[in-house]
């Protein structure tokens, strides 16, 4: 019997750099295998359809809801977001570990969903770096800033409910960190029922 | 603050190599102290006091169970082993981790006494590897691999109870992965309430 891979939940606050780690912790291994949102909202500069997001229209998208094809979605500020189901199961059941980046509202969806997940919260070490990596961004006004530390705070309240917190500090060690994880998790006896069984032969 | 060490537990059958997997592990930090147990039993050859175990006489070992300066005790075949209280908890005060290399019955007593302490098992990865270990061990009678093998069933059966099975397959690789549990368990939210308390601020 092929082990079945793990789900990985990836949250945190908005500058937390947590899409960076995720890019870096897919690249350190082929057994992992990112999975890529679904959303109505439009793409921005730069993004690419099944890269970024897979794009869709609000029809399609409803019928991705009628279809049961979403294992959580969900509305933010007019527009949706969804987890591919089929993607998520398939990759599991072929043993890959599958990394979910979402925002904490899907991610207790999921954690509810599928209980062993397992869940790691990126953030920095303090708010005040937080709130400098926010307002430094000189690409966005003041509303569009305030609104982030007001999502980060946000965010940051749903801490506690994670597994893990992971401080990112230093990128590359950020990204050893959560591979880690990933790779220790492996070893949890309640994802070895296999080996209790060999023994008990 | 400084942040309290963590208090990990390893077992595993006679045969999984857990003696020298622990001493890797320890090698590889000076974060990590070794629990030294304490026993009334015999050195055998080449073992010396205070490094493979701290040999007592029965009525030291008493005073001590008295003094209550043992965090558990029990009697294995007429010997009895402990572990000294008061070496754990001033490391974990000063933040080191502290590993102990205890059998089940140990193990399953600290797991009551501390459950914040992580649960370790290291093992072959079949029953048959591991029969053949200990029948190939030349210097034993026939009787002693009876006793050892019957004794490793026993500890195999509370490989459950544990909170990771490692497979000690290649000794490196064995070393690496108990070394990365350490370091992805400091990272688990239960272990990071400093943290947490620092953004509510």
């Amino acid at each position: 019997m092929k082990n079945k891979g793990l789900l990985l939940v990836v949250s945190g606050p908005s500058g937390a750099g947590k899409g960076t780690v995720v890019g870096g912790v897919i690249a350190t291994s082929d057994k992992f295998k990112l999975s890529i949102s679904v959303t109505t909202r439009n793409p921005r500069d730069g993004e690419v359809d099944g890269v970024n997001y897979h794009f869709k229209t609000m029809s399609e998208f409803e019928l991705m809801i009628h279809n049961n094809q979403l294992l959580e979605y969900m509305e933010v500020y007019g527009n949706f977001y969804g987890t591919n189901k089929l993607f998520v199961e398939e990759m599991l059941d072929n043993g890959y570990d599958v990394i979910l980046e979402i925002d904490t509202k899907g991610a207790m969806a999921i954690k509810k969903l599928m209980p062993d997940a397992v869940m790691i919260f990126i953030t920095p070490k303090t708010l005040d770096i937080l709130t400098q990596r926010l307002v430094g961004r000189a690409t966005e006004t003041k509303e569009q800033i305030d609104r982030r530390l007001s999502e980060s705070a946000r965010e940051l309240s749903f801490a506690d409910q994670y597994d893990y917190i992971v401080i990112n500090e230093e990128l590359d060690k950020c990204i050893d960190q959560v591979a880690n994880i990933i790779r220790s998790e492996h070893c949890r006896t309640k994802h070895c029922s296999q080996i209790i069984v060999d023994f008990s032969k």
